[in-house]
């Protein structure tokens, strides 16, 4: 409860590395998500060189934060094994969750990117990947000295239906 | 990362009840999702009394494990703060995800619940629910002497794109 509460996005990074061991253990997070019918539909493409970052960085307002961070990972849906739009979607979510708390773990501070989907298409030519993997998100990976601070949510008590 | 690849659906429950204080962390740790603009899209219906538990078997052929179950989530998407379909479902996923990781935590099995959605139309009349509210989940909780065990997933090398 403590890891999920105290999460938070990082949108600014040190220039301090991420180990690859580290980005392996919160990818290997990721895929003990659960997904319907076990189908784990998540592809990763790790983009880590400069060149890429920047190319990647071009789709989204908020490129900066990719340029910031020294590791991003594409999250893709693969297609080729969905069976269900919304669930898969859902599993995705799920296995970003996995990740992002993970990183939290590893005092890796993270930003889930959303508005790069608005160039999705773009984004997927620009990496020259398989058509069956349609961008879901961009996580970016990275140290701060800002890990702290608190987010807000509404009072649970707005959630529940009565 | 332990909590996350030992946790495993239940589908048997024993009779010990589930505390409601527990529900109520559990709920509390899926509205600290992340969601897009920060959202929060997600939506809790709990089910715990007989009638309501049966009523809500009878729309999913795995009905026999929410009846097993002393409690069940539905979650649904509230469409009324809706910002991107594909964004919002994946914040739904990762709001069930920490619930059922800080289930796990407190020793509490859970069961995600997709096939239900064939008939969600059906599901939210008989909850007689605003309409505003879309059926993406139903989870239940409950006690199994059955926790342990280790789940499958493929190599972490297919999920990564080259």
């Amino acid at each position: 409860m403590q890891i999920i509460k105290k999460r938070r996005s990082i949108r600014r990074y040190s220039d301090k590395p991420v180990l690859k061991e580290d980005i392996q253990a919160i990818i290997e997070a990721g895929i003990w998500a659960p997904s319907g019918l076990n189908n784990q539909p998540w592809r990763f493409k790790i983009v880590a060189n400069k060149k890429q970052k920047d190319g990647l960085a071009q789709f989204t307002k908020y490129g900066h934060i990719i340029k910031s961070a020294p590791i991003s990972v594409c999250i893709f849906l693969d297609k080729s094994v969905m069976y269900n739009r919304d669930k898969d979607i859902m599993a995705i979510g799920a296995c970003i969750q996995n990740m992002l708390l993970q990183a939290y773990e590893l005092n890796i501070g993270t930003c889930w990117l959303g508005e790069i989907l608005n160039q999705r298409e773009a984004v997927e030519k620009y990496l020259e990947l398989n058509t069956d993997y349609e961008l879901m998100a961009v996580i970016t990976f990275g140290y701060s000295d800002k890990m702290d601070g608190q987010g807000s949510r509404k009072k649970i008590e707005s959630f529940i239906i009565k």
